[in-house]
């Protein structure tokens, strides 16, 4: 095994209206005419099929973001397209957030490989090549686009398809995708850009590669949240934080994080950053940073989620942040359990 | 034809002694046993054929820099690629600075496609794929290693093999192979990096993509250059800068340094310097960043080169600026002529 490598996807276009050049695509990709979109159902009523259908051949499905997608939607999915269309499908086109990127990932690799999406949460598991797959963001900041993992909520785990197959072949970047997004959500998912950059910078695994991906990616958040840079910026800003985190780990928030979401069904953004806020301790410019982003834009986040937290549920809290080993390690160095002990943890929930 | 698009090399590793790593690579690549080098001459008695031989089948050619690679030079590797192996090669490994590259990226393309190199000099001209190629870059600043074409100098004209069968399928960044690099050389193809990024982000062509790429790249080179960064961040930066091109375009320096090259037989990076020297009405605050970086590394520049140059060969060195359409209204908008003048391009190359 090679330790440390990015792999990305080859094929990018950036600009204002790019939606407009899918037609283009396909035709240039010669790819054929069985289309299926997987669409955020935020844009039910957007009018999207009739823009988006070329060929006649499409299939459209809007997927629901208010959970994240889980291993049986994949395999819903998939039987459904099978049933649905006459041919094997061609090309698979994901428009919308962190979700509707995953959902259309793991659907290209179940398509040509046999049994359940959960057979393939791990790492590269996944034996035939995928149907060609394009992404194309609605919102940015989870550098979904980039990466090569589609995670899903399985019946016994959540874990990514950790696949170079996961990765898209083509990706339509279109800054005005971005302006019908809510502001509280622009901004969670975001911040989910700046702290896993802030986490990747500050670790101990990062190398010069990811420094200066993290590094601009960091700059380009300030300058979005706290000066006058727009959209395009934002979009670039959650490729670069993508990308930063491919050769370096998550640190403390993302340990803690997944625990707030267990236990209290809160985004991953927003959980990101209800623990950020308690996190000064260990990346302390920063957040003072992200609490003059918070002020500038006049986000309220939700304080006293464990004041009446029962003894068990805060253990199993504790259980889940002691299983992120990496992310651990990467911010806090090997011994990260000498100092990051149970009753720390349990301090920093309780804050929350 | 989509007009901006970015293409990039799927998959990179980046750090220190991962040469090393090139067994490996083949390995998980499962690419056959004919292996194809091209290496810079520099390193003709450096031991690196002991160390590179995997299978036995494998083929060296130490490729002489002086010059810049030619149409001819490609063809008769080809042919004795051909005479030397007993079946189809399977992979070609380029090892040194952008000839080396560009060497690399041909041959792979002249071995799968009929004809001669110059028959494929222009734009997407190539039909079938190439063979299978690694890029591992010795010298950093041209950003050849992620660059869709291939630079080459043929019998009508001086120009790129431009298409996607001209990337690298895999790049190895090892900032341990700069170690090596002449102090001018490093400087000057250094100074590739800086200028060009100078360029994009001073363009009318820049967007956001190639901004941010460019931006880090500049910032990159003036902590290598004016503070106490390494070779691994020069080895980024020369990445990013690669990148920054790809979406906008150089200026008014490249557009002049041609004519330099041309006339005085002078490599592109060394030709750059001697021109950007004389751009302060240009790129005044980088003009003054260059002379400090020039000035730390103790680099004289060449000086009254033109002194006594003849009326006939500034004309040509005139006529071979103004064919740089693209460049010249990227730097100077659409009227450029107006202003880039014969009589101002001439002031210019007479204080060179």
């Amino acid at each position: 095994m090679i330790p440390q490598k990015t792999f990305v996807s080859p094929k990018i276009i950036f600009g204002r209206g790019y939606l407009k050049k899918l037609a283009t695509v396909l035709l240039e990709e010669k790819i054929g005419n069985n289309i299926v979109y997987f669409i955020d159902g935020f844009f039910t009523n957007s009018g999207f099929e009739k823009v988006l259908t070329f060929t006649g051949n499409e299939l459209f499905f809007y997927v629901d973001t208010k959970e994240e997608p889980k291993t049986e939607d994949i395999d819903k999915f998939v039987s459904n397209i099978k049933e649905s269309m006459t041919s094997q499908s061609d090309v698979i086109i994901g428009i919308g957030g962190g979700s509707v990127m995953d959902v259309a990932k793991a659907v290209s690799i179940l398509l040509t490989n046999a049994g359940l999406a959960e057979d393939y949460q791990g790492w590269d598991l996944v034996k035939n090549d995928p149907i060609y797959k394009i992404g194309i963001p609605t919102l940015s900041g989870t550098g979904a686009e980039v990466s090569r993992t589609a995670v899903l909520t399985g019946p016994k785990k959540k874990q990514g398809i950790n696949s170079l197959k996961s990765m898209f072949d083509y990706i339509i970047l279109d800054p005005e995708l971005l302006q019908t997004v809510p502001k509280e959500q622009r901004f969670y998912t975001g911040m989910d850009c700046y702290i896993h950059s802030v986490e990747a910078i500050n670790g101990n695994f990062i190398n010069n590669f990811s420094h200066a991906y993290a590094d601009k990616a960091l700059q380009l958040c300030e300058e979005v949240f706290l000066g006058n840079k727009g959209d395009d910026d934002l979009m670039i800003a959650s490729m670069f934080g993508g990308y930063s985190i491919v050769y370096s780990e998550v640190g403390v928030c993302h340990a803690l994080s997944y625990g707030i979401s267990l236990a209290y069904g809160i985004h991953h953004g927003e959980a990101n950053c209800i623990v950020f806020d308690q996190l000064d301790e260990y990346y302390p410019q920063h957040v003072q940073l992200f609490r003059k982003m918070l002020n500038k834009y006049g986000i309220q986040l939700r304080k006293g989620l464990t004041k009446n937290i029962t003894p068990k549920l805060l253990d199993k809290m504790v259980d889940a942040t002691l299983l992120m080993e990496k992310p651990l390690s990467n911010a806090l160095g090997a011994n990260w359990q000498d100092v990051f002990t149970r009753k720390k943890i349990k301090e920093l929930f309780l804050k929350m």
